[in-house]
């Protein structure tokens, strides 16, 4: 059996016409899907107008009380019930969850050692045995990138996190394709240049990158995360825009061990 | 097969001892529950801060896009995820939901005649299969008061009309026992006297009741909605505060046709 996870941009859903492109595809897939997407730039918006200070530390979000709310509302409020919605109107059946849902994310706040994340989650387990009662009765699963520590706390937990560790545990049952949507056609060589394309990048290749300084900064634990899923038994994965759902023809970059 | 369904005023999820009070309850109960929650009061306060303006019409609210969107972060997002982490903290099995997800109630937007009310919808059908097969599965449906339109619109609904529609769908399937909490701990007969509870009310009481001009304002549409309920074949009404969730032996007003 097959599974498709793609994880979006919180971006894609602010923009109309890349939504409906994701929608289109997600429809058109002969394979269920699992969606997961986060939304920090608009959780920063709100954040200023509401006067809460976003505070980042090695560009991982610090999670105040205030800012934990401002995610709640953002990611498992307004993107992911307008998702859902969108996803129904075209007839995906899909339910709209975050981890606290039915405890299918459980996670622990992050340890404080030098930074003290707030209430960042990570992950200790995914009930993978829910989500196949639900995929296999049609369901599509979209999670906001919240997850709870079953003590009564929503925590705030990395959308590419969540998505690399639902591949690997999801691997178990299916034959996973992972999906990372970004705001690039896929890995760039010349980062100026959408058309230089990394169209495969094993271990290897991708040591020689790094060490050339051709892939460097945010980019870099993002790989590393998808290499570490393809060892844990999932099929493939893919990194490139939304283009790329739609025809898995179109250049982009397709990571391999 | 007995059901619990369960009424929530926004209020209750502001103050932490009385969602204790709510959870407590609702895990010690035998029997499955299905809650319901608005949240009114803390979506004009974040109105409020963000400068929207809260229009109400004869006691509804008129929900224009900016409010859909404000309703949608804190109902679906804020109060019904934290509700949902409080409730598994307890054990409970709880599913976060709207109307939109797995397109379990279905709604159109109110048609505009004198008053056009913006996003607010009104419900067309309710999936009980699908809820069914979610209890017995020993999931605790939570819902926030947003349905749909199955065109990709979020719709604002009365948490009361969500109530006693599902109540009412529900009985095909359960002897179901509807739950309508409110600040007060019953009907009153006299209302600066909250000892003077009304412990039993029928039509014809209650029409009484409604000639003297002792049930009068709001409550008077919530009592008629409610036996409406009867009349369709829910088993039994109960009105009160948190109290009587934890034992009907508290004083609190039953309905009866």
């Amino acid at each position: 059996m097959k599974l498709n996870i793609i994880k979006l941009g919180g971006r894609v859903l602010d923009d109309s016409s890349e939504m409906n492109a994701v929608v289109k595809s997600v429809v058109s897939m002969n394979t269920p899907v699992i969606l997961i997407h986060g939304g920090g730039a608009q959780a920063t918006d709100l954040a200023n107008q509401l006067g809460v200070e976003t505070q980042m530390k090695e560009g991982r979000r610090i999670t105040s009380a205030s800012m934990m709310k401002i995610v709640t509302m953002v990611y498992a409020g307004y993107l992911n019930k307008n998702l859902v919605a969108r996803l129904q109107a075209s007839g995906c059946n899909a339910l709209g969850l975050t981890g606290a849902d039915a405890n299918i994310i459980r996670a622990v706040k992050r340890p404080v050692k030098e930074i003290d994340y707030g209430f960042a989650g990570d992950i200790t387990g995914i009930d993978i045995l829910r989500l196949h009662e639900w995929i296999q009765s049609g369901i599509t699963p979209v999670f906001a990138a919240i997850t709870h520590d079953q003590q009564g706390n929503l925590l705030n937990t990395n959308a590419d996190t969540i998505a690399a560790f639902m591949a690997s545990a999801m691997s178990q049952l299916y034959q996973v394709s992972l999906y990372m949507l970004f705001d690039k056609p896929g890995i760039l060589e010349d980062p100026n240049d959408t058309g230089s394309v990394i169209s495969c990048m094993n271990r290897e290749t991708y040591r020689h990158l790094k060490t050339e300084g051709i892939v460097s900064g945010g980019i870099l634990p993002k790989l590393e995360n998808c290499f570490k899923v393809l060892e844990s038994g999932v099929t493939t994965v893919h990194l490139g825009d939304t283009r790329m759902l739609a025809s898995l023809e179109t250049l982009h970059t397709r990571l391999t061990l």
